[in-house]
């Protein structure tokens, strides 16, 4: 997502250089493909934490993990420089239309600061209090989301199965309390089986995984997901890994077994 | 329902009078409470069949499973007058505003002929086929709610136990592809665990042991609404069958034991 | 299990003669495949009712469900006749064996009275009080049964995909705290996908149906069953339905789509 | 465990003294209540792997994730020392018994070399290959047992509010297919409420965590030991990590709500 992301701020008349960011600009955007990746940029040999002093400040908008994202905020901060972490809500399109949403977390006044530069990027933007808050936010909206596409998923096969159109049965969902653009948007290519990628299944799961790592942490059970996990997992073992996360829905699609005929 | 769906007939101008529909008027209306109630005034002794005739139609917007309207639309169509199932997807607000969605089935050119008193009732209105596809439709629609309602309970618990702000997850959730009314609507008043009946509980874990029935009938593994069904019987065990299905939330709430501490 | 059944009671001396016990001995004893069946003997027109009368005794080894039960005992008992409903716990085998658990209720005079032949028949016998308990017992061992067959299944699958021998695992298992017949009886033609049927997975299913009715009307939640459930459905829709209920295995494993290859 | 099983191993002649093992022993044995120390004991300061020299051995029989056992196995073996795995499998009262079934893995010399002393300490032993499996047995048993153990607690609590004695159940379920020990040692304390600490509930609920993250790791879906591990979850919120595992019968019972009442 980063392309699209520093695209609009390009156009907007902003022009960050990676390269020397850290030194040359008073706050620094990262954007990176993963935690990995993340904490490298930021924390590593000639990484951003060297170019970094106080007064200036650094955003990291790439989706990592809490234990991460509070790894990279004290190098930081250890700077003298001020942390804010800003991970996304949203996917291609969205960053494309400046449509994402900042869940961000850390310092409160670098909030304010890059707040302008946040609403070019993005439709709205939330601060949460301290570093990791963001992402664990970010955890439990993805969370929530996996676990209705499974939801979604058994409805479009229980309707087929039974004779009903999947495709009525997204229209009328449409239309009542349970509409949501996540439906409206994937629900007729699913009837169609085609799940060209918006948000990787792998990276779905990966999010669930996470998301009952944290809910054990509190003891929270959460019996939807764990079902919903299990799905995904089977999805990943059908191949299904790099398409979108709607290719959950194969993993309900019992196949006849060779074997067995 | 029955009450707001009238008196918006009522003001647009329609004054069906339930009493002597059948044989005084072309089209009859029948809004029952339950399967045994629709049956009741359809086939009953005095039911309306018997005022029925060729050229007559019956239209019963009351929400009951397939085999109960396969029967009543039986002995509807035994006296020559035309029968159309039209349960409503939505509940007391919806119905209050004129803001239903129709799922109808059964005799198209009924269908047709109401079309406009349908839309005084509704925002919108669909034709499934055969008698049966409609109490279908709306069970498969029902099942989804019931299954995302659970999912967004785990997430709003979750959240609060990691030191977020449910309210904050809400308003989040309501910006993004996922964002459904539903959650708008209860999200607010769950957090506060109100649970302002509009939608029982029971009914609803009752339209998820239908949904599970059907699907068993289709051999269709459902495991979310498997899961998320054993909770809404962990809340009717708690006394919350007549509270609002968001209600469901309180059985992921563990509670310390008297007998353990 | 009736053949088997018999056999044993007259290799113990005992002839009963199905066409005229009713009337002829001074105890029925009915076996038969389903509920139908069932009452049909029991009840029905020439059924064993019909020649009963006071003193006489009724013993249904039949497997039914609870209503079933009541309905065949409150028939007998309205001769004059006392019932006794017994249904066995075991399958083909320890029926052939003389191994059956007589899972009894009803008239406990009556019990005490065939307790002899049952000891022919079965290894241990429960008398349960009220008609109605036999059956509901019976369920409960079924579906604990149904549920530990999907917990074994995935750990032989998980076992065999970490490289470890499951044929290993079910040696290590049969010497430990959960070391049980059904899995030391099935474990090793399970690692060879080999299914032959004692006990056909669609009457594994059925009972499991039956139960999360059972537990639903006593609001008794019960996941792990809910989960196992969805196995055996898809199971049956992999053409598994008639096999031994422990090809539930298969559908945990995850097959390929030719459509995504 | 370490008490009753150097108390064996000390009736039965052999005096191990722990403090120099590593170098006045040929054979050291390792028995330490987690990872941490087991991987402290063998690999840091003044650890066993300094005293060790090639022709010695060194056999962890603690419980370690598999990880763990690879890292001590690297240390170990680097001394030109051989190493054996073998954790075991069983809790209190077969250790004092001499019951224990060893899982072993690593050097197969070394194991025909400890098979005597094995003998001793346990019941009996199996050779599983190279280091981690000993380990990864151990985790795939322990996932079973813990979704056995559910199941069961279900059976017990739908008995009891169908009107069943669950004592009843656990004879009954104690002659037939599904019997194992586990049932019948702790069905009756169990009914009572009664949880004596054996193994402790977050034990087994970590060993199904570590489970589910196995079979993540090669895309296996196991649906009932998810839903399992929720209610283990959900039992230690309820203050019940320290007590035997099987009060996760706890979680299955709904408790009324005082703000609900």
């Amino acid at each position: 997502m980063g392309a699209p992301m520093a695209s609009n701020l390009i156009k907007a008349g902003y022009e960050p250089s990676p390269a020397e960011v850290a030194s040359s600009c008073d706050v620094t955007f990262a954007m990176l493909a993963d935690p990995q990746s993340a904490a490298e940029v930021a924390c590593g040999a000639d990484g951003a934490a060297e170019g970094l002093a106080p007064g200036k400040g650094y955003v990291d908008v790439s989706t990592v993990d809490g234990a991460t994202s509070k790894l990279i905020g004290e190098r930081i901060t250890s700077t003298g420089a001020s942390f804010l972490e800003a991970p996304v809500s949203g996917s291609k399109k969205p960053a494309e239309d400046g449509l994402l949403i900042f869940l961000t977390a850390g310092d409160e006044s670098l909030y304010k600061r890059v707040a302008p530069l946040l609403d070019v990027m993005g439709k709205s933007r939330f601060y949460l209090g301290d570093v990791g808050n963001g992402a664990a936010m970010k955890l439990v909206v993805n969370m929530v989301m996996g676990s209705m596409m499974v939801s979604f998923s058994e409805g479009l096969l229980l309707s087929e199965k039974v004779g009903l159109d999947p495709n009525t049965l997204v229209e009328v969902i449409s239309q009542g309390a349970i509409s949501a653009p996540m439906f409206s948007l994937k629900g007729p290519s699913m009837v169609k089986a085609a799940y060209p990628t918006a948000f990787p299944l792998k990276h779905q799961q990966k999010d669930l995984r996470l998301a009952l790592a944290l809910a054990e942490s509190v003891s929270q059970s959460i019996p939807t997901v764990a079902a919903a996990n299990e799905l995904y997992k089977a999805a990943k073992s059908l191949g299904l890994a790099d398409h979108d996360f709607s290719a959950v829905i194969e993993a309900l699609k019992a196949k006849a077994h060779s074997s067995q005929q």
